[in-house]
Formats: structure tokens, sequence, C-alpha cells
């Protein structure tokens, strides 16, 4: 019990060492861990959880538009992965090369897939014949390799899951609709279940997807005022189709190329949890996405009746479907407090003897540590009001952050002043150079991260060289 | 639809060629496809919607269990993997070598998964210390690699998608007990929601898992007489532990090695489906599994109300969450009813002018293809009680399938007899030496499929070799 009562205390403050308190929060709450692999990670059964709940509620959400899950080969032959110019120049130098099959030399490498867009290209070839055909919209959920030299739990792996839809239309606009549908399931998404509010906008040129014609972005804003890029959604326009021939006969019987889409979120979701919504006692999981959502802490459980009333609460709220656990160890009430609040648990329920009299429980809230006192009775409907209360309440208080940390730059002295000084985002003006984008990279760090949706003039000129401002970008630190 | 039609039109009979037929079903009902990469195969939308209700079901029957699901790297480092002497032995000849990673050679190769043991007990022999942490009850659902020359959908291919469950526990009697137990999961989930009977038994030494004490299987019958091992669950004793070093100390505080198990599933039970439920009509898929229960099909569609009648009846399935669709394409009836039973969706309603003059619809079943008439204001309540006797209907077929297709053998000729004209089981003794079943599998092509845990003495000799029986064994042709 020492032993792990020191685990609990060791975690480093975030105002300290945001990165330790990142690495410290992820190994105490148990989400993963380094493997004897470089650059892979294992995903514990806390970690792996979360992601289950995150894949069957993004899940449904597709369903919802119509999208049909598959699931492609792992490999992708070299020969179908050069097939498209600037696709393969962007992964080629980051992939992992099988040359071996048993004792064989393969006549022909084979990568990992980083994605799958070369795949999908050669699928749709195949099976898109005719205008009925279309459109095909598939996704699959699975992992994929990227060789990574710096690895981070959930931020940057050699390996990591992800989903990976992939759609081909009959018409530029119909392709464009679905790659903005797809941004949009992600932001609400993120915003209803994960609680963290999203900037939404489109990649400069420069930061967009190899072999896009446009690419549409979710950034999200962490507690240290960094961004986390934590969704991509691309049009290919019909660069993908001529590349690999995928053509159809249209209602006037002329042969036409498809346009198509991808779009992704991975594990990196989870990264963005822990960095929104943890504090100095661990993880803070909103409700909807918790593994656990609650659990049931008995005080001085070995007297007469404790046990029983405790796992009677845990029935009544496994009767209504939320997700419940009991912590009846041996270890002292006070450190299992410390320990469902390192695993983020958003709800606890204190159960003891002076309760049981008075016919009551107490239930905590793991965001603000409210106590609540509730007839025992009464513990199911107000524990789902209370977990209502709390996604809303998390929503709302990441908002409050990234709207807090939201700066305007009207010249490059505020902008450097801004990187320096104003963690968070820095709205300003640009020419539209990648020259810009580039030496603002090297002087400050900070990156384009989008230009959003809801364009405004806050000046005239480029925030950088001083020429015509063409575009409003947010700009900023990201993971 | 010319072309629709043929595609239907074209399937092999299962009496005249089963291997073609089986081949037909899978990709006239678009379950399956070949890729470019060799060796591994495309799950198109019918396919992996049935892997994703059997993930499903399994994975809840996992977790009434207490396992918990984890993700652990698809990477191996050569070094790991020949760890457990027996096991690489088993794998290495047919596992893929990645050698590469980006531009620069890897300093050790590292294999594809073709099986995580290695990987498991790894991350056992960090995260167990005291009987405390003990048991371990991890799984994964993932895909896996073993080099294939031969491909066969479902049954055979490079990649194929699985389940691995991997256990560590204190004593030998906990393993064998979860051994046994995970067995009867995946015995139980065949029978109850694929309407697949299993012979349950241990596996001779010859056929056991590389690095096994014990390997025990689930073996189905195909319709064409042949056995398919449907999974297996090992007991490893206390051999990985002492290769990786997995002690824990005991409440005497003593060192101990763990005892450890393993058992899979994989897309191999889809072939089973088809082969013990298909037809000649295609695909037929037990209600419980089916991604589409029930499709409707509206005749004279172009007539006043048909289409809105249809569509009534498809909300109020939706409505009792039965998994529904509707075919309103410009196809004939017929074409619809033949795609629908190609796809082997269990129940189609068929709703008409005439029957809504009636106010009933007609109900036909994918099995028996029987005819129900069902006033509309039932039709759920109907649906679900023809869905309930069509998953028990069909295994009782099976069941009845698999008894008639058992035989005895007193002696070799009878056995070879069997082996020649009766398709199926033969139960027949063995005196336990590796010889008679490399003679037998040489003479007949059979093998042993396993030793059932209803041991009776049907004869005193080996049915090869004539020396004292030890062994009740059950032998066939297999997948």
């Amino acid at each position: 019990m020492a032993k792990d009562k020191k685990l609990v205390e060791e975690i480093t403050s975030m105002e300290e060492d945001f990165t330790k308190w990142y690495t410290d929060v992820v190994k105490k709450a148990e989400l993963m861990d380094y493997s004897s692999v470089k650059g892979c990670m294992i995903f514990k059964p806390n970690g792996y959880a979360i992601w289950e709940n995150i894949q069957r509620l993004l899940d449904e959400r597709f369903k919802e538009t119509g999208v049909q899950n598959v699931y492609l080969p792992m490999f992708i032959p070299e020969s179908l992965l050069q097939k498209e110019k600037d696709h393969v120049e962007g992964f080629a130098p980051e992939v992992a090369w099988v040359t071996h099959g048993g004792m064989e030399k393969l006549q022909e490498r084979l990568c990992v897939r980083p994605t799958s867009e070369t795949l999908f290209c050669d699928l749709y070839s195949n099976i898109v014949q005719s205008y009925r055909d279309l459109p095909k919209l598939y996704n699959q959920w699975c992992s994929v390799v990227r060789w990574e030299k710096t690895t981070r739990p959930f931020l940057r792996s050699s390996e990591f899951l992800w989903q990976e839809g992939h759609t081909a239309h009959a018409t530029e606009e119909e392709a464009e609709e679905r790659t903005i549908r797809m941004l949009n399931v992600y932001a609400d998404f993120c915003e209803q279940v994960l609680a963290i509010p999203m900037v939404k906008g489109k990649k400069t040129d420069k930061e967009k997807f190899a072999g896009a014609k446009s690419t549409y972005t979710i950034e999200a804003l962490m507690h240290d005022g960094k961004a986390l890029q934590s969704g991509t959604s691309h049009n290919f326009g019909d660069g993908f189709a001529k590349a690999f021939g995928i053509q159809y006969t249209d209602k006037e019987n002329k042969l036409q190329y498809v346009h198509q889409t991808s779009w992704g979120v991975s594990t990196r979701l989870i990264g963005a949890l822990i960095m929104v919504h943890g504090d100095d006692s661990g993880l803070c999981l909103p409700p909807l996405v918790a593994p656990v959502q609650v659990t049931v802490i008995p005080i001085q459980q070995a007297k007469d009746g404790v046990l029983d009333k405790a796992n009677e609460i845990v029935d009544s709220l496994k009767a209504e479907k939320i997700r419940t656990n009991i912590d009846d160890s041996d270890k002292s009430p006070g450190w299992k407090f410390s320990e469902a609040e390192m695993r983020g648990v958003p709800l606890r329920v204190e159960i003891g003897p002076k309760d049981i009299e008075a016919g009551n429980c107490v239930i905590v809230r793991r965001d603000t540590r409210e106590k609540t006192i509730c007839p025992i009775s009464d513990v199911a409907s107000k524990v789902k009001e209370l977990m209502g209360i709390m996604q809303s309440d998390m929503l709302a208080k990441a908002k409050a952050h990234l709207e807090s940390h939201i700066s305007d730059a009207h010249n490059y002295e505020e902008f450097k002043d801004a990187v320096e000084n104003k963690p968070g985002f820095i709205r300003a003006m640009w020419c539209g150079d990648e020259e810009c984008e580039l030496k603002i990279k090297e002087d400050t760090t900070a990156t384009s991260r989008c230009m959003p949706f809801e364009q405004e003039s806050i000046d005239d000129k480029c925030v950088c060289c001083g020429k015509p401002a063409k575009k409003l970008v947010f700009w900023g630190k990201a993971y």
C-alpha cells in the first residue's frame, strides 16, 4: 500500500512541467506503456477502453451518413504506392518495408500502410463502372505505421490506431460536400462527446495532405496553450482518379473520372482528452466517453451491511446502463479516492455506516469536487442528472479556455510577443505566400493551424511581410 | 440489369462443385474480393459487417468473464520471437519480415505478428510482480500475418482478422480452468449465435500449438463433410513464463512462475457460416449474426401508396431495433428476391397493392422459403417470432447434419472406406503414437481433429497399428 500511495503522490504539477505531467498521467492512470518495439506503444485496458468508446460512438455517426465499414490489406506493393506522385513523396520517407515473406525474398517490396488511399483507389478502379455504383462511402478502423524517431504516448508513435474514410463521387460538388460533412461530424463529436471545442478551417497548401486538392482540419487547444490537430478531411478532386484510372460512365454514357475524399481521426484524440480536461489529480473524463462512469467506494467496509449497501447501489446504477464499478479492495478510502481521480472517473459515490443510517450516499464530481448528498433510492436518477451537467460544464470550461487564449496580432512585433507571452491561438492576416509561413515558423516555431471558415479582415497587410493580406489565419505552436 | 441477372444465375451448384460454389457465393454475395497484394483479401461491406456482429457479440461474452481489451504493437523484434524455442520453430517459417524503416536499414529485423504470445509475455514480465497482480485477462482484436502460398477467402490468407486472448494465472489449475472456460465460450457462441454445433476436444501433441502444453479445439462440420477447426484454446503451463521470466511473489513471499493461456477465433468463422448454412441460392445467415435481418421488397412499387406502406413497415421494424433495409431500386421483384437470398438475409417482407388492400404483407423465410401472411400491424412481432424460430431451426438442421455424418471405424479397412465413401467425422481408436497419425494422413489425407471430451472405448485396438488403444479420436478431412 505504501508503494501505491507513493505512485499517486508522484505526479508532477502541470504548471511546473506540463510535458512531464502528461507522461505521468498516462503512466499512473495506466493508459499506455512503452513496448520493446522502438516507437511502438502498448494500449493498456484503461486507455484502450476510451478508444473503444470513441470507436463505437463515432462509428454510429458515420453509419448515419451512409458510410460502410470494410477492411483492406495492411500491405501496399511499392509500385502501387508510387502511382500518385505527391502522395509517394509525402509518405515514402516514413514507411516500414517488408522485404521477406517466410524464408523467401519478395519480388517486390511491400510497405506497411501509412494510410490507404492507394489501396482504396485500386479497389475503386475495379468496382466502379457506372454512375449507379456511386457514391462509394467506405471506412476502415485499423492501425497504420509511420516510422517516427521520437515517441509521445497517443500523440506520436510509429504505429497508431485510427479510422480512415475513403469515398468516391460522381461530381466535384458532391465530393466537397462530403469532405465538409465529415469534418462537421468530427467537430460535433468532439464537442458533444469529448467536450472539446474545435476551431474549424482549411489548411494552407504547405500544410495540406500529400496528394490532396484541399485539406480541412479541426484544431483543439490544449491546457498549455498549444494546438493539437485533431482530425482532417481531404478533398482529392480527381487527382487520384486520374493516377489510378477510376472512371465511370455517366447517364449520358460518357466516361468521367470520379472525385474522391478521405478523412481520419486517430488515438491522438485520447491525448486531447488528457490535455484539455486533466488536472493535478490526473485524468478527468467526460461522462459520455468514460469507460467507468461511477466508482462506488464503501467507507468502513468491514462494518455490517456496508458492502451489501454499496453493491446494491452498484446494481441499481448498472440496471440503468451506467458504467459502474466498486472499489472494495483493502486500500484506504483516501487512496481509493485518489485512484478514481487519477483515472478520471466522472463521479464517485461514497457510502458508509453513517450515510446508511441516514438513508443517503455522497456523490462527488471529478471536475469540480462538488459533493451532493443524495437519498440512496434516488442515486441512479441523480447520477444521470449530474453526468449531464458535468458533460456540459466540461465543454463550457474548455470553451472559455479556448476563447480566452485567442489573441490578435496586427504586426510582426505583436505576433512574436504573442507567441512568447500569450499561449494559445494567434489570429493574424497572411498574404498567401509560403515564404511567410516558413519565416514565421523559423522565427517563432509557430505554424499556420488553419484558415478558419469564418473569415474576417482584422488588418490590410500580411503580419509577416506587409504585403496585401489575403486570408485570416489561426497560428500557434502545435503538438 | 441484364448483367445483374446473369450474376445471380451464374452460381455453381454445391453438389456439382462445392469449392467453386463457395467461391461463387463469396463473390456474388459481395463478401470479399482479391486484392493487388498477393495472398491478402479485401473484406467488403457485406463480409465485414458479419465480422462486426461476431466481434460485438463475442466481445460481450469475453467481458462477462472479466476479460479486458488491449492493443499491442504489430511488430515483434526477432530476438523476442526467438525466446521460446518451440514457438519460434512453429512460426518463423511463415512470417513477414520488416527490414527497413523509412530510408534506414533496421538494426534488428521485425516480424509482423503471426500471433502475439511473445509480446504479451514481454508485457507480463514487466507488469506482474505480486499475486495481487493476478490474474491478467487480456484480449486484443487485430490482424495477423502468416505468409501463405495459397489463398482461400476467409479460410486461408496471408493476413486475417482475429482476436487473441492471453491470460496469466497464479496456479496451474486456474490456467486450465480458463483454457476450458474460453473454449466453452466459443462453443456456446457458435451454437447460440452462429447456429453451428461444435465437437469439442483436445488436440493430439502433433496438432497442438507451437509452445503449448495442451491445445483444445472446436471442430465444425461443413456441408461437404469436411471439418473446419473453428477456434482453439491453449494451456501453456509455465513454459513461456520460464522463457520470459514472468514471476510473482506468492502470499508466502516466495517467487513463482505464472501459468498462461491463449485462445483465438478468426474470420474463418465466416467461412463456417457460408459452408454450414449456404445453399444453391447463396448465403443463409442466422438472424442473430445477419447484418441485414429483413429486406422489405415493394411489389409494383410505382403504384400509389406502395412505397409509402413499404417504408412504414421498415420504420416499424427499425423501431424494434430489427436491422432492416428496403430494396426500392428499379430492378424486378424477382431479381430483388434472388439478391436478398444470395446475401443470406433471413427474412424478406413482400408488400404490393393487393396485400395493402387486404391489410397484409407476406414474410418469407430464407432457410425454408416458407411464406407467412401477416397483418401489417403485426409485422414486427411476427418478424421477431420468425427470427427466433429460424435461429433454432437452423441449429437443429446443422446438428442433424453433423450427427448423420459421424461414422465409427473399427479397423483400417473400415477407416479407409469411411474416408472415401462417408463424408464427415470418423470415430476411431488410437494408440497415442504420432506414427499412426502420420500414416493415416499419408494413406487417406484425413487428420486427427480432436480427442473428444466425452471419451468412450469403441474398440480395444488402434485403428491403424492394432496396438492397445488409448484414446477415442475424431478424424476427418479438413480445411
